[in-house]
């Protein structure tokens, strides 16, 4: 079938595969004469979707024992409360390294909760420079004594992502708090380089509306005991996820998505396939004699979220709309920054990157 | 196609007809050779759809204009935390109308969130009586300079809906807020009644995921300001439910339902079949000399969720087990009240409750 070649921020395209098999047995879910959405969370049918889409993340992501796997709701946006809220005790301070629009939220945020819960938040390092980012901090203010220290391993609005190798200042001794939202399962991660993991489903992961939380058990029982019970992770934890009505059909979907992730050979695979999209549309923009240029310092480039520029605005909005002409959609970058973004997330095939490169190169020869 | 005779008490049964649409345009959304969930909840594709729920809504409902319609994430139970976080002013006072454990599970988190957020909680009136609700309050102590009066409309475990009629008690002075999670659009109601309803999707609105806040503005907007930004119900309103990326396919389906509910006459229309639907199982129950016994007061008994015993646990057993073998299923009761339970949801079908009592009639003559 004819498929969009979406480069959208997210929500995002999801694997075909995934979407067919949700289509196939949306009335009729595994021989129930039901669709799954119309069952029970407390039900065999959908416990069984429920453990697992658990499974396959704890399969995935290699999440160690000692780690809990919880899905929750209200995106990343709901976890910027919720991790001061549990994380940040009276009298504490909470370090925030700042790459990006996302982190800026998450800070903002902490800020409001520390108010009231007695807390404090200190920015330990930004890479913010005239207002934009285009790098990452090379060096991070000491963070002995933090509650936690929160780091944005990949910013979707700037597409600014961590290495996560030696060249990554991560602190090592305070917990460290990961919001991987925009570049979960991208790549191989080792979940024991982080304390906490979270991620909004609709990147990499499946639909809006789930959202993803990886965390030592040890840290969520350690926390504050005096949020709301809906917003404390142990409420979650103690009843795998659980406690209320999950968003039981999204959680299906990241069952397929984690399935057919999965069947290409998992995140090994996908990284491979991800590094070999983004290197082909970088060398598109690195060869057009400067009409096309990456803004971003190329030790900090994502391989998810690829910003670039060309020579006038005008012209980045005509290439969006030859672009869409062509069925390539979601090209235009995050209004806060302008210029352009393709997304190439795990979903987007790497026939539209090819194809997304070839555009670019014919647009470039006719009015560069 | 066979369909399963969901009495579920939710996530429920959902029309057929809202499910065949998504199953239809589940790769393909109007055209754009994607699915609804993944386009961007920025794009014109998806706020179509948003906008036109959100119309829904009020046009079902019959929202007045100085009312806000917001689709939150996180269920009644996040509700619960939300509620006295926005509107328990240091120094006030909530008052509770318990009528079931919802309202029981109401009052436990606002009195978590007064002890940190300088309020207080009163349960102004239960109709608890040996750990069971099987009535009404007729009376709710003086709610004079309350801050707030909960009510539930319909305890779904419990089966004990008000008739929200002259019989009801609530106080008019006061906001009066109600979790309506189990019985909203089931019937007409003055939503000007009310300065707040709010209601889990996943019974007569959609799948879970999805909630619905209607509120007075002025309710809203006078609302603490010290919460996480992401729980003020003021962020969500100002930014038409898109703060942050909303549960696109949840709302999506919601669409499908209410669309599928105007096609049918609207609430008024579904009331007069919910009725009906109540009066054959009641009539089935009253009328089986004794076997089949609805614990709840006449005046209380709910038209969404008809709780009822058999003579021994044995016997209710092994009637969800035969019901199980004709189609029919989600009738064990709560496993906190024990017994039946058959939801009658508004997508449950009106030939689905005849040939439950029919199965009950014959099922009575049998064991009797």
């Amino acid at each position: 079938m004819t498929r969009a070649m979406n480069f959208g921020a997210g929500p995002a395209a999801l694997p075909l595969e995934a979407l067919e098999r949700a289509q196939r047995e949306l009335c009729d879910f595994d021989g129930t004469h039901m669709s799954v959405m119309e069952h029970s969370h407390r039900g065999k049918a959908y416990e069984k979707v429920h453990d697992e889409a658990l499974a396959l993340v704890r399969q995935t992501m290699g999440v160690p024992d000692d780690y809990e796997v919880l899905f929750l709701q209200g995106g990343a946006s709901l976890q910027f409360a919720m991790i001061p809220m549990n994380l940040l005790p009276a009298g504490g301070m909470a370090h925030y390294v700042v790459t990006g629009a996302w982190g800026e939220k998450a800070v903002a945020e902490a800020e409001v909760v520390a108010r009231t819960g007695g807390g404090a938040v200190k920015v330990a390092a930004t890479s913010e420079k005239d207002g934009n980012y285009t790098s990452l901090p090379t060096e991070i203010a000491p963070t002995d004594g933090a509650a936690y220290v929160h780091v944005t391993s990949n910013e979707t609005i700037h597409g600014v992502q961590y290495a996560l190798d030696s060249s990554t200042p991560f602190p090592a001794r305070p917990p460290l708090v990961c919001d991987m939202s925009s570049d979960i399962l991208g790549r191989v991660v080792d979940v024991r380089a982080f304390d906490m993991i979270y991620a909004g489903a609709q990147k990499n992961i499946g639909p809006s509306g789930v959202t993803l939380v990886i965390a030592k058990k040890s840290l969520l029982d350690g926390g504050r005991k005096d949020a709301p019970v809906v917003l404390q992770y142990r409420t979650h934890a103690k009843a795998r996820s659980l406690y209320n009505t999950p968003p039981t059909f999204g959680i299906y979907l990241v069952r397929n998505v984690l399935s057919w992730l999965v069947g290409l050979g998992g995140v090994p695979a996908i990284e491979e396939r991800n590094r070999a999209k983004a290197k082909v549309l970088y060398a598109a923009i690195d060869g057009s004699g400067g009409f096309y240029r990456a803004p971003v310092d190329v030790a900090a480039r994502s391989i998810m979220n690829v910003v670039f520029r060309l020579p006038t605005p005008e012209l980045e909005a005509e290439l969006v709309k030859a672009a869409e002409a062509e069925g390539m959609i979601g090209l235009k970058g995050h209004r806060s920054v302008g210029g352009l973004r393709a997304s190439l997330y795990n979903a987007v095939e790497p026939a539209w990157v090819s194809a997304l490169a070839d555009f670019m190169k014919t647009f470039a020869a006719k009015r560069g």
